[in-house]
């Protein structure tokens, strides 16, 4: 490692240059790292809704040309100047949730929103000089959601980085940088789900096993799986979904349905989808006097959930949740571990391993609804 | 009162016939109270929204004739059958929100609405035969919202009625039937506001009055006050105001505002109208994290709320209350027992006292909207 530090790396990245557009794969140089910050080389990155979702060019905040990817693990490369809580070596995974311990939200103790490098990371640049480190042949190239992961090297903020245990593969941990913490956490941080509860989950993707496994460990008494695609049944019973619910069976609304089978609607439900009208559905199958219901999908931009007030007055609770509410820094080491002690799962959102030369091909394995996570190996 | 006990009483009551046209003084026929009833002298009531809202015609779940009203004080005249926990001479407050113990919302633990007789409450009769114990030469008059406290008799189920202390003034502690616990609840049980928060009241009306004397005793750092009606500023700041905003007297969208006097929006806000713009204003003006928005207005029938799930999704929480979470039963009497001690407000709200007969000209008041609480005498 000593040859690279300092010195611009040029390596392989998937480089989304158009919305809608194949990923091609480019030569990128990655400058050095600045002042608090951190250039890590991503060994695996699997593949999540919001690289799609920027891509699509539906996301009004998406940049051209950019570097996606935010579910990855690696191996630092080299540190800028002030940074102490990691150095060459050490096994890491990016967070698009910073966590820099000073600001108001980092001090409120009530979110793991930080707001530190929002500013930059939400303009796909670095803090320092307002600059991307990615360029090709000195044209700029940004950064997305503070990782880039689809890239050999990547730069991120120091606040954006957990530090993990060595012995962590990290052909598996990678998933810990997004959608399996997104649904542990909806469950254990947002909604904290007691033993004996009624738990509903809308979409049985990775984010909703997730949840669905985060409900079981909590002690949930029933487990409804809701989900249009009846082939996810089968492998949600291995993640604690006990009961499932294809709307396309039944002729009444969803949420009547569900009341029904509930006495009166259930304790807690959770919406993994990102459809807007799902969002409803979620909110209002839940139990008068303390339903609370949890937004973990992401809905296209622009897109308005709605409800009668009364909803709210009788009752019910709606919330939603970010990274599940995991502060990334100090909690996504301690999933790793609960990782290498097995009282997590990860191996088995992993339905497909390509390489980044395949990308394309994965986002349209995702595409497909057939594969819960697609990770890439990057070397 | 051993003459009247087990016959029928002929009093005055003031009966709405048909939607808004004005309500008639009649004599009205109140039988006995059956098995788990208890007949009681209104001696005070007061008026609140919504009995103007169903008397409107605009609740499609209203039902005429029917006698309005619901919340009051008097005195037991009667009990029936199992009834215990009362006796004739008992002073009490009839309670909309009923509290049986024994029903999955009371053991919940988690809510103060309680199944046990709403299916007779939401349609105007009693639990044991079905049917109204009001009757004009025969003809069935409705009850409304298990109280109908115009009239100088009413009959209400057991799980119902709070008996409170024998010095508290009931032309007084009537309001604490409704407005003032609500208000006060909303602050303490449903959003739990801690010392030192920045609080947003939308509406400055009786109800948003008594959440900010909530959020005053709750230690709240900024009780930021908003209506459209600047006359209601003064009185406001004897309830724990500290700021005032008037909508009109800014360009730029409330939440906007807002948030630019509280670096990111305030840690909780109450909407105490009844307006669905207004209530998606005050959860968009809470802060990012953490901000907690409860809707206590109540929306005319049909009308939806509406918000981006991304406000969820960046840690916002949309709640409701109703009667603020109080439990009837067990917390009307400790709420008379701080207004004895002086530690609750309720004389400040009453800004009219009128009689029965004059129970139109009481509705006027309330919608020239010069009137906190007006009061009225029954005998
Ligand atoms: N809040 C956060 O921090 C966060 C983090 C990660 C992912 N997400 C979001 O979570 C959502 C789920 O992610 P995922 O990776 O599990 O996605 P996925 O596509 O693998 O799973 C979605 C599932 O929903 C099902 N579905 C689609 N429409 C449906 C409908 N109308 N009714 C019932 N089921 C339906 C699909 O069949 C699929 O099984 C996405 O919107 C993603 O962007 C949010
Ligand atoms: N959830 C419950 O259990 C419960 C109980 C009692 C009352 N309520 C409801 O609470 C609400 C308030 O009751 P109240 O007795 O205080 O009413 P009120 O009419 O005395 O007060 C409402 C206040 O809101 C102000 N206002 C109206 N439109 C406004 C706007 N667009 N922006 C800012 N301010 C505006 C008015 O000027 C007035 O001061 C009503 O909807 C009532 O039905 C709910
Ligand atoms: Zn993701
Ligand atoms: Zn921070
Ligand atoms: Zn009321
Ligand atoms: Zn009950």
């Amino acid at each position: 490692m000593a040859t690279t530090q300092g010195q611009v790396i040029t390596c392989k990245a998937a480089v989304a240059w158009e919305p809608n557009k194949p990923l091609t794969i480019e030569d990128v140089e990655v400058a050095p790292p600045q002042a608090n910050e951190v250039r890590i080389q991503i060994l695996f990155t699997a593949l999540c809704h919001t690289d799609a979702y920027t891509w699509s060019g539906k996301d009004p905040e998406g940049l051209f040309p950019c570097i996606l990817g935010h579910e990855a693990a690696g191996i630092v490369e080299s540190v800028g100047e002030g940074v102490t809580h990691v150095k060459p070596g050490d096994h890491v995974i990016p967070c698009y949730q910073a966590e820099c311990g000073e600001c108001k939200f980092c001090k409120s103790g009530k979110t793991n929103l930080c707001g530190k490098v929002r500013a930059a990371t939400g303009v796909g640049v670095m803090m320092t000089d307002r600059k991307p480190r990615f360029s090709i042949k000195g044209k700029p190239i940004y950064h997305f959601m503070g990782t880039s992961t689809f890239s050999q090297y990547t730069v991120v903020h120091d606040v954006s980085v957990a530090k993990i245990h060595l012995d962590a593969p990290l052909e598996k941990v990678c998933l810990l940088g997004c959608g399996v913490p997104t649904g542990l956490g909806a469950v254990w941080n947002t909604a904290k789900v007691e033993p004996g509860s009624i738990v509903a989950i809308f979409g049985l993707g990775t984010v909703g096993l997730a949840v669905a496994e985060g409900a079981k460990s909590a002690g949930a008494s029933r487990v409804i799986g809701i989900d249009i695609d009846s082939s996810k049944f089968d492998t949600a019973k291995n993640f604690g979904v006990t009961e499932f619910i294809n709307p396309k069976d039944h002729e009444k609304p969803i949420q009547q349905v569900i009341s029904d089978l509930t006495d009166g609607g259930v304790d807690y439900s959770f919406e993994c989808i990102g459809n807007v009208s799902v969002m409803r559905s979620a909110l209002e199958c839940c139990h008068k006097g303390w339903g609370t219901s949890v937004i973990v999908g992401v809905a296209a931009s622009g897109q308005e959930i709605s409800t009668r007030p009364f909803q709210l007055v009788t009752g019910r609770v709606w919330k939603g949740t970010a990274f599940g509410g995991f502060k990334s820094r100090s909690q996504v080491p301690w999933l790793v571990e609960k990782y290498l002690k097995k009282e997590i799962k990860v191996d088995e959102y992993i339905t497909h391993n390509l390489t980044l030369a395949e990308i394309n091909e994965a986002f349209d394995l995702m595409h497909e609804g057939k594969c819960l996570r697609c990770v890439l190996a990057l070397h």
